[in-house]
């Protein structure tokens, strides 16, 4: 990989395990990515070609490579766009697992804009009423800037959890809750190992759409925000749907995943005066921090507080890494000749 | 009201009807317009004013008029953006409610544009972990283009459900589930009559975002969802929040109620041939549809599918009306002199 798509690629990971996201961060080097360059699935030195490109517009196709560069570029150039004229999109063909949406997001925050960022994955939510997965947890990221309080940053799964989460709670044995995991007859699972096995073996079934199982609770408004992400990432780019991705694998070749991205950026001084915006989202997020909790509650946050406290800590005391992560990283060093200190 | 714009407001309001959203049809004429402009917190002529113009852009005020001439009217202008340049945004401020947010997504269908809408509302939602309602129900509408098969259409309340739904299992005198609905202590209430008394009384609690309460289910995920169509339409617009609005009710004072809105359009051809994005659409529609169903399950929809089969429907056989809202109907005719026809 060049030095510079490696350098962004590592920064990505490195950023998600900052901001406590540890399903998204280094631990996820190997499988989603390191395999995927060795056996070809990823291509190392993509040709990206720009295919379509008018001043709000333009599609990009990643020639089958890593997803952070390529999105970073994307993002850059939604930005740019934005900053030549207000707004800017960009949508992602042929690509790669991009890691954390927010990364991109957030990327706008330094221009004084409103970034979005939005990415298909790998089939494994199933639509309400179904019982096989046709959707990927197909996260949205929508990022807007503050005065003096952290940024507001949205980064959801439209799934009820994402994927990572269920490896956590098989790693501390815990019950899965019910509305997160359906198996291939429709019924709830909550043995979390139980639900890997029957990913792993594309036994039907899969994650919940937001809202969880059917309607009572709003499981088709997940449903919808998912067919969203599809319709912005895929349709808009040309790409195959979430339920064509990663189609290679269970054909045993080693084909490109084909994940799509869309990115946006709005300039705030578009609307209204930056200064008087970013006072309104202090006033916003300390209003509601301020609100009468839930007795037992200690705090109300703002989405992305969580995270961006997390940074403030990590950046100071270090991240803590899982001591398996740790030596996976070392053979994996060791496997390719490159040298590594802890 | 002007005749144009009481045609365009009746106009959505029938269509809402005519898709079985009767929630957000004639039904409120009574009280969310007539009672409004009679005391004096909706204007019947207002001076809408262009605050800010740009190519990709723009900021209307509504006057403190009726939402749906002036919705009409920006997504017009949003549309009209999107032909010239690609893509076109326009946030309102110091509006009113504007009735179902799909009827202005939808509008960019006819331009082979993909179209978004979104609203803040009175302070109905509790943030999660709060025990006062902060947020709107914010609802979030997109509607993309398809061939054969009807468009895409998302039209989703970013809470469990939208208010009307209460008073739907309220006549029915039905339990509500938990999860839709908290008390002032953070409790489910499960008594649709007494949580309408609990949102009369502003005694604290309110609607749970999508997601349920606390972060389980991910009820965060709604409640960053509500804070983005905040932002777009309060913060973008330079218009009070949520929890600002209305706020002349509890002052037993009549000024208009400051919601505001936000509405975008992407040209679909921006980024592919609308023909292949259309075919793209009603595969990956059948897709959907011809998937496995859990048992007992009669099909699986694509979000707006519902809607427009009734809506079809309806346009044959007429639209079922409640005798009650008839009866209002015809006695709001009465004291206000005009002709009432069945």
């Amino acid at each position: 990989v060049e030095e510079g798509d490696a350098h962004i690629a590592s920064t990505v990971l490195v950023e998600a395990d900052l901001r406590g996201i540890v399903s998204h961060g280094v631990a996820r080097l190997r499988h989603f990515y390191v395999n995927r360059i060795r056996d070809g699935r990823i291509v190392a030195r993509p040709q990206v070609q720009m295919l379509t490109d008018t001043p709000a517009t333009a599609v990009i196709d990643a020639g089958g490579g890593l997803g952070h560069p390529v999105s970073h570029h994307a993002m850059s150039v939604a930005i740019q766009k934005a900053q030549d004229l207000g707004v800017g999109f960009v949508a992602v063909r042929n690509s790669n697992h991009y890691g954390i949406a927010g990364y991109y997001a957030t990327m706008a925050l330094d221009h004084e804009c409103i970034g979005m960022s939005m990415t298909n994955s790998s089939p494994l939510v199933v639509p309400t009423f179904g019982r096989v997965a046709k959707l990927g947890t197909n996260p949205i990221a929508v990022a807007a800037p503050a005065g003096n309080e952290y940024p507001y940053l949205l980064d959801m799964a439209t799934s009820t959890v994402p994927a990572g989460k269920i490896e956590v709670y098989e790693r501390r044995e815990e019950a899965l809750p019910e509305g997160w995991v359906i198996d291939g007859d429709g019924e709830p699972v909550t043995n979390a190992a139980q639900a890997i096995e029957h990913r792993r073996q594309r036994a039907g079934g899969g994650h919940l759409p937001l809202g969880g199982i059917g309607e009572l609770l709003s499981g088709h408004k997940g449903y919808g925000l998912a067919l969203w992400v599809e319709i912005f990432c895929a349709l808009l780019s040309g790409a195959p749907c979430a339920y064509e991705t990663y189609a290679s694998r269970s054909a045993g070749k080693s084909r490109p995943s084909q994940v799509s991205h869309f990115f946006g950026a709005w300039r705030v001084d578009q609307f209204r005066p930056v200064k008087e915006f970013k006072a309104t989202m202090d006033e916003l997020q300390r209003e509601l921090k301020d609100a009468p909790r839930i007795e037992g509650q200690s705090r109300i946050y703002v989405p992305g507080e969580k995270e961006y406290i997390e940074k403030d800590r990590r950046a100071h005391e270090g991240i803590p890494l899982n001591q398996k992560v740790v030596v996976d990283l070392q053979m994996m060093a060791e496997e390719l000749g490159m040298d590594f200190d802890l």
